[in-house]
């Protein structure tokens, strides 16, 4: 019998500047990934620079998702603060709505929705706050697909509110016996080897497990892979694990909906 | 042969509070008028009161509309700044998804798009701004209808590319032969006394002209009066002349595409 | 022996509008108090009001104080957020200077700080934080006067760096066994009647002990208490507490450097 | 007769980075220039940026300059906009005294005032903002040195008031006959050219003239002289600029309050 490739997503943050001020290297990135999270003018990115990131993913392919953050540009959305979870739906729907305008009028459809930074971790910790992000997220349209962690609150209330989830992981993050992420502070947290990303990457891929921080496996099923561009450095090593999922015979393919959830 | 009765839309500007301000009187507004222009969050508004707003039109079945202006909370878009076409563009269509996304959340439709304050002076005098704004509301959604000044560039253009207009008159505004409005600095430039208000906007609708400051008449086709409730005083003035419009046999309704612009 | 008459100050929050927003009774409140706290820009207040704040002051011999706040318009600074200890002295910092000019350029002098809103709770508890902006506040000029909750970290930060600190009390909030404030979300926590908040600051400033709300006395010493004036309402109780001080012999007088913390 | 030395001030913008975003080759710059014009935070800057360039500033003796700017961070501040001169003024009022904040507490002192960008550029060409900005300026501290053009409004309200300027000249730039800028569209205004920036800045400092675009000379006299680092490329040209003034035995030095406006 003969089985169907292998296929995972590589998603990563786009359209972070602001003004006069540029971020990151998309140039590399729209080469290598398959889903855009592009900021929508909360923590970072503007009309002018949506627009123009907009334009680039629909012409590359790339499929275009929206990154809501939390109302706090001088922080970058990295800031926990304490917000009320109809606050935070309606951020959400503020900004998934300003993205949705540029991409239909570049004649895209908005494929996903990802919380950014600070928003990401409280989504993923707080029910009553992923659930107020989900039912903004599917309110506005309900076959955008949620990236979040895989087990957290935002995918358990995705799944109970039937929201389309793609589950994310990362090939440059280590990850603890429970399948949470090492936290930034810790020793050896950053994976900086580009052969060992890879590795990780493809064990995640193919066998849907991560050799964690003791040692030992843990389960991890995803659709998607986060990778990193706010350096040139970090931007080659993205390179390299898109090469080295190919070079498995692993399509780079964004999630559609009626995937399933952890393919 | 029965004449249809005689018809005008009434607007207002609503949802111009930003956190813990206030402004305006919305709830005796939401009574009178059959269009409100929602701040979209970059003049005025936020998320929490564009969400807030939508909901109340939507339940009281007054036609919504995106009041999208210059990115200037402090100046309250009020002051002139140097914008290409190009930006203002994508700060309308930033501005009219995200309202547009709250719409749809509460299973309404978006009626028009008014620019706001010194945009919308802006755009009555510039054809190449009037162009880029009328492109960027047409190509978010082409059954949008701008609200402008009757035979400004704003009009033109929309003419021009085909998109839904409503000219607009103001009852409280003293015109100048010309047709054009008598600028705020002038003396007897606002018509303070209700009953004169009342008297020049049944003129404008029953005979399409309006009396100038010269004393002579100047037509004005408008398919929608402007009312004004920053004030508990400017809101009683705002009933009075929807009474006094009424009492005269005049429909007060939203319009619709394929109305004539100037009814 | 004669005995010097009892004095205490008031201090209210003042220039909290923003643009065309305005905020609070300044204006009344003007007329009671012996100390301001200006907003300074960032939850609150613009340069155009802090200018007009400050001028009236000077005119009327109030005290000048800072209130800087935690960089959140939307939120009125009253939203808790993940700040370093240098991030907020640095913000601190900002918002002091941009206040003391103009100050200077009205010839007055700058009297005190408060820190506002959720930033005065997290000053409060929190030893790190306290410290860093007791360090700010005295660098930039070690004869500010810091207002803060009698016994919280902000109050032994001060004395430990020997920086000028007038603890602050408060007539219309209910007092917990402790000395704490009871949260607002608690019955009876707001003092409506005016005649208790009056008794509650006689107590305070003749007694120096409050009635808690397990009926027994606590001790409180304060050299200012904070009055309300964001509705007409409060600041008419605001009135009434003056009077009952001034009618009770007690002076109503800004704290100057080298005053017992707490008289 | 023996002459002194002459001397010119190399002064750059430097501090124009936000939250996230860095800006410019301000290490590079640092080596350089005797005086650093720092973004305040209304086009750039923020509270903890402006504190880290003043600190480095003072360690490295390099005098210390606000450089305020309009309130319009996605624009730069590059964005000319109708503004009162009261409100330029109080503008301006803010962000010299919060950097002034950061200066006293590194122990240092404020030398100069560049209002920055479109800022500039208005008041070089109305008297009643130039006038304002004087006013403003100084009565923070009437020893403060404004920075602008030569013979413009601002140096014009400068003398009438009695306060310090110090005219600033380019080497990068081409000037017409009438001793005025080519403005950027222009071919061949920007003197790409290392050399022939070296030389523009000699003549300007050794003869206190300039060779214009009508290849005539123009009388320049100015007391500083902008370099800009807003690319490596930009930064090598500043450097190269710096060594050609010394090599001609030209000081680089910081004005100081009673040196001749242009020296």
């Amino acid at each position: 019998m003969i089985q169907p490739p292998l296929e995972i997503d590589l998603n990563a943050d786009l359209g972070e500047g602001y003004g006069a001020y540029s971020f990151g290297e998309d140039d590399s990135l729209l080469e290598i990934v398959s889903s855009a999270n592009i900021a929508c003018g909360f923590h970072a990115g503007d009309p002018h620079i949506m627009r123009r990131t907009v334009e680039r993913c629909v012409a590359l392919g790339v499929a275009v998702g929206a990154h809501p953050g939390l109302p706090d540009r001088m922080g970058f959305g990295r800031r926990e603060m304490a917000v009320t979870p109809e606050e935070a739906a309606d951020w959400i729907t503020y900004q998934v709505g300003a993205l949705q305008a540029f991409v239909h009028s570049e004649g895209g459809r908005l494929q996903h929705v990802k919380p950014h930074g600070a928003l990401y971790h409280m989504a993923a910790g707080d029910a009553e706050l992923a659930s107020a992000i989900v039912r903004a997220v599917t309110t506005v349209d309900k076959r955008l697909i949620l990236f979040g962690p895989p087990g957290s609150r935002l995918h358990r209330e995705a799944e109970r509110q039937g929201a389309p989830f793609a589950a994310e992981g990362f090939a440059d993050r280590a990850y603890m016996p429970d399948g949470r992420l090492a936290s930034r502070g810790t020793p050896n947290a950053m994976i900086e080897a580009s052969e060992q990303a890879a590795a990780q990457a493809l064990s995640i891929v193919k066998e849907g497990r991560v050799r964690t921080v003791s040692g030992e496996f843990c389960e991890l099923r995803v659709r998607t892979i986060c990778v990193h561009g706010d350096s040139s450095k970090a931007a080659g090593r993205a390179k390299q694990l898109a090469s080295a999922l190919r070079s498995a015979g692993i399509m780079i393919r964004a999630p559609q909906v009626g995937d399933k959830p952890c393919s």
